[in-house]
């Protein structure tokens, strides 16, 4: 029998640090910042997920409205937070209606208050790696998807991130696989961790693309190809596998994952059975309070890029 | 027997006159406008249509150059496009993915290069019934979508719209089923008809949405509704029944076509059996060359909206 000492670590845990840095900056500000939540469907869920958003938003210095509606009034809405000088960010809940439209609709949400960093200026800038918005001045941060950026931080509590690299290629030798390529989280995932230097698998029903560093035309950018890999072929050499399939009726191949290897699920629902934890070194169930915490902090970013120095710097 | 009279109208016949005020400005222009068509796709039937699009532009009076790329290389070359001051217009063809990040690979696109009209902004500015980029100065018009566009023109060519009714109401009393409710065509066609005070049934695989003109939070704008209605309820009652549907074997159920009714299709297959030249009043079985022709007058208006005055207002 092998020895094993795999850790669950919980995002409560990862996301502490976070947490008090922005309790720090809201204790220290006359108004709470406001964060208000768009609910235009009838999952009972999202409602849940709403109330949960909620009272985190509460417990860190920050009040929360949610906005309950039905889908037809959403765009109405969000132009109406556009307008609320007394709206510092605003976050949809989606899926509203599952295509291409919940993608109009969060280009709606004006680029200033958009907390999920989805705007396409800011996702574009991610995947080129552009960190300013006002460059070559650099004083407004460009704001990134408050999921992926999530990872991010994991990845780097759980040591991934090797910080004798420098920055900006300290995933160098790594070899990860994500199975979820959505535009909302998946492929800017894989763009950001392929700019730090990994490997990235990016798995979704069609088929396996490789992300890798690269040199765009003149845009320092990720190169993405397509590959004739399946999930077994790439998931048993890879150090991390991330996971983001909204199916309760999926679990992860425990076969796939290499002995050790860190695991973590951003899906709400489980995808992966228990025994994960006898073979991954380090596995994260979940991520919701860290992404919160991300989604948060770029709140108080989009304040700053507003009114400079308004807001104590995170 | 009933007597039937009804004709086909061909799309060459309508562009007619779009094409003879192209030709009227670009014979008087030093050097031609030049539209670049960038295929990242291998499907032979693009191939034929981008060399359709060529010859069509250049006997136009427009330079047209195609590039054609790995669908990986696609976003550098929109980019390189967007900064060449030789290109005046870039269009992309369409499916690269067939998913979210054809949207995405959309807004790469220079809004000031943007000749189908796809800009977020421009979308927007369609949803809300704002007609100018510039308000109050109101002198850079908006870009309309080329296809919803080219629909107009054609409704307007034959006389669906009633021009005894006053503008921006000429289509009131008028029913019109559409089958298609892309992001690309058939939401925003369903929009600008509502807009113009038609009721409008909009038909997808999954409902059918009731859109009439309606007064949101401050920007006139449309109204849209779920119905329990099927295509059965809908289409009988129809003026007007345009249909976008891709797949060669899909066949519009002619039985529910009204005696003398305005059939329009807008796909690129076939979604009419030709039995439909028996019941319909007026049939358009295909409408590029209008499309074409928009999409030229958009980039002669986007170099307007560049260079005030700089060529012929059309």
């Amino acid at each position: 029998m092998s020895y094993r000492a795999g850790k669950t670590i919980l995002a409560s845990t990862i996301a502490k640090k976070y947490s008090e840095e922005l309790t720090s900056v809201t204790s220290k500000m006359a108004t709470k910042p406001k964060l208000v939540g768009l609910l235009g469907n009838q999952d009972p869920a999202a409602k849940t997920y709403a109330e949960w958003t909620a009272r985190t938003c509460e417990s860190l210095g920050f009040q929360y409205e949610l906005i309950q509606c039905p889908k037809e009034n959403l765009e109405d809405e969000i132009y109406k937070c556009n307008q609320d000088d007394a709206v510092n960010g605003i976050m949809v809940y989606f899926p509203v209606y599952n295509d291409g439209q919940d993608q109009y609709l969060q280009q709606c949400v004006s680029i200033e208050k958009d907390v999920e960093g989805l705007n396409f200026k800011y996702v574009s800038n991610m995947y080129h790696n552009i960190r300013y918005l006002d460059a070559p001045e650099n004083t407004k941060k460009s704001i990134l998807p408050c999921t992926p950026l999530a990872m991010v931080k994991i990845l780097e509590y759980l040591g991934v991130y090797n910080t004798l690299l420098p920055y900006g290629n300290r995933l160098f030798g790594k070899t990860i696989t994500i199975v979820n390529r959505s535009e909302i989280v998946g492929r800017p995932l894989a763009a950001l961790l392929a700019n730090d230097g990994a490997t990235v698998y990016s798995v979704d029903i069609n088929n396996v693309q490789k992300f890798e560093r690269g040199d765009g035309l003149q845009l320092k950018s990720h190169r993405v190809v397509d590959t004739e890999f399946e999930l077994k072929d790439v998931a048993p050499k890879s150090d991390v596998i991330i996971t983001g399939v909204p199916s309760s009726n999926y679990k992860f191949p425990l076969e796939y994952v290499k002995d050790g290897a860190v695991v973590i699920n951003f899906s709400s629902e489980k995808n992966f059975d228990d025994r994960i934890k006898d073979i991954a070194s380090l596995y994260v169930p979940s991520i919701g309070k860290v992404t919160i915490a991300m989604l948060l902090r770029n709140l108080l970013r989009l304040m700053n890029n507003k009114k400079p120095h308004s807001v104590e710097e995170i």
